[in-house]
């Protein structure tokens, strides 16, 4: 099953089923308003709107209209958890070489994973708006999934049932933020702007067997302004699955039922798949030749994100985004 | 005017108005069905809701009921965004002495904030469920400020006008998870379990001139196990104003309705005013002699927040709750 927010003006937009080729959708109003309402009691909704999903794939839907990407929100719009974790060791690995610090052997077995905003996500076609190209604008795409109730002390192998929906994310990053602020000891947080998730929530069984261990196996693409940069495959090299980040999560804590988890920037080993943020790519550079070379995103560019199934066909439609100045600079 | 959240079984409670004293409350029902739906068209729905105030505080509301701080949940049972700060430099100075680390200057002009997790508050006598003694448990007495639709890049004096409502938080942390946590460099995030909130959150006009330079200037009390063991004035030694917390908030991102700032731990440096954290003891011990010697909290303790007005009266109502074994401890 594939959903996704459809914009009405309001702030949590109207929950919409959409058909598998991503070419018609309709209204789920008489279901559940929202996507956090069919969340807050999934398995009583989730059949009904598996109905409807039926129904449009075989051309029976009786208010079925064109789907279209651009008046997509992200599918939580807002949400009440936001955590992302660092599944891809190697992108640690490379940043850690890059500046010549060691990486603790814990990251190995270990997971690292920070709390992010959650109050005002951007839909897949909104522009990136930020108030200085001096902040280090960079891309993160990356796989997130959302889960139902999860209960605190939830082992991994209990967590993967709680696996609802899975999406793409661009966790924008402002790189340049990220050393003063990390350096005073709590995270993440100027260098954490809005992020932006894909048109399109689908439920695991859409992945067919690349959805295996807790992990989406197919490579995630990621173009910025129009070239390809990155491809690769989101099951290799994840060192901790989905249920694993999600028993990290609960260790000290429930989650509630609309808890995004994100993988972390998608990275492989093998450079020839490119990367999936500016800042890798500035890493291997300045492993190979003492500098970085290639620069942060500047107002205008775009990057767009699409993860394809063996036939090529999109699975959670395309991230399409443009960075754009906002507000005047603050220091 | 005051509002609180009441009980009925679902996620969100129901959004009463409570009378000045704290004695008699009615539902809002009528006019907002939750916090987050008042907080979402606060212009529109405010007004409506002082109407029901001041009917409820000359005894003329006719669906009035008795309050009870007990059946309540956490004014926003679950928000969007929890950002706390750590606004008491003298705190963090101590927490820094005390393990002989210097505190960069610029803490004094630059706040320390993290993410919180906001999906899962609990209510002011909901038990505090946690898994192990020897993670740390301890309790953080804080005051915390909801705002409406603050925009990027929102000055201090501009962040003034968004605070709508103000609430006391205990900010529960696991003092031993701390320090390897903060090793990582992702910041907190198994160390800070579920937080709770006063029963009720109140416009700063209920603070009269105590509401000053957006500082609360009132002692908080925090007693723990029946004994007074804090009330430093939160007005004092407050370093960043809760207008300067949401500035820094917003400075790359928007802040949307129904995010809750907190001040960070309130402490004064005048130690005759007692601690609102146990940590915050003993690093004054640890100073002294060498070594704390107060414990953290054990299961069965209790832990008592509240601030009086100057004639002696509850504001908020009572954050009061014991701290209980919950599921298995966990590696």
């Amino acid at each position: 099953m594939k959903l996704a927010t459809i914009k009405d003006g309001s702030r949590d937009g109207q929950l919409a089923v959409v058909s598998r080729d991503l070419k018609t959708a309709q209204l789920a109003d008489a279901i559940a308003p929202t996507m956090q309402a069919a969340l807050d009691d999934w398995n009583f909704i989730a059949p009904q709107l598996q109905e409807i999903y039926e129904q449009l794939n075989s051309g029976k839907a009786y208010r079925a209209f064109d789907f279209d990407q651009k008046n997509c929100m992200a599918p939580l719009p807002r949400a009440f958890q936001w955590a992302d974790g660092s599944a891809y060791v190697n992108h640690v690995e490379l940043v850690r070489t890059a500046r010549n610090a060691e990486m603790p052997e814990s990251f190995w077995h270990d997971p690292l994973m920070y709390q992010g905003g959650s109050d005002d996500f951007t839909g897949p076609n909104d522009d990136i708006v930020l108030g200085s190209e001096e902040w280090g604008i960079d891309f993160e795409s990356e796989i997130a999934v959302i889960t139902d109730d999860v209960p605190m002390g939830c082992t991994p192998f209990d967590a993967a049932s709680h696996i609802k929906l899975l999406m793409l994310v661009n966790d924008v990053s402002l790189r340049n933020l990220i050393p003063a602020e990390l350096a005073k000891g709590f995270g993440f947080f100027q260098s954490k702007p809005a992020s932006s998730f894909s048109p399109v929530a689908v439920t695991p069984d859409e992945l067919a067997t690349a959805w295996m261990d807790g992990k989406v196996h197919l490579p995630l693409r990621s173009s910025w302004n129009g070239k390809l940069v990155g491809q690769p495959n989101a099951g290799v090299d994840m060192v901790f699955s989905f249920p694993q980040l999600i028993a990290h999560l609960t260790k000290t804590r429930n989650a509630r039922a609309g808890t995004i988890i994100g993988s972390g920037t998608v990275s492989n080993k093998d450079a020839s798949k490119g990367y999936s943020c500016i800042a890798e790519q500035r890493c291997l550079e300045t492993i190979a030749n003492g500098a970085a070379a290639t620069p942060f995103m500047q107002f205008g560019d775009t990057i767009h994100i699409e993860m394809l199934d063996v036939r090529g066909k999109s699975i959670f439609g395309a991230i399409d985004q443009t960075v754009k100045q906002g507000p005047g600079k603050k220091a």
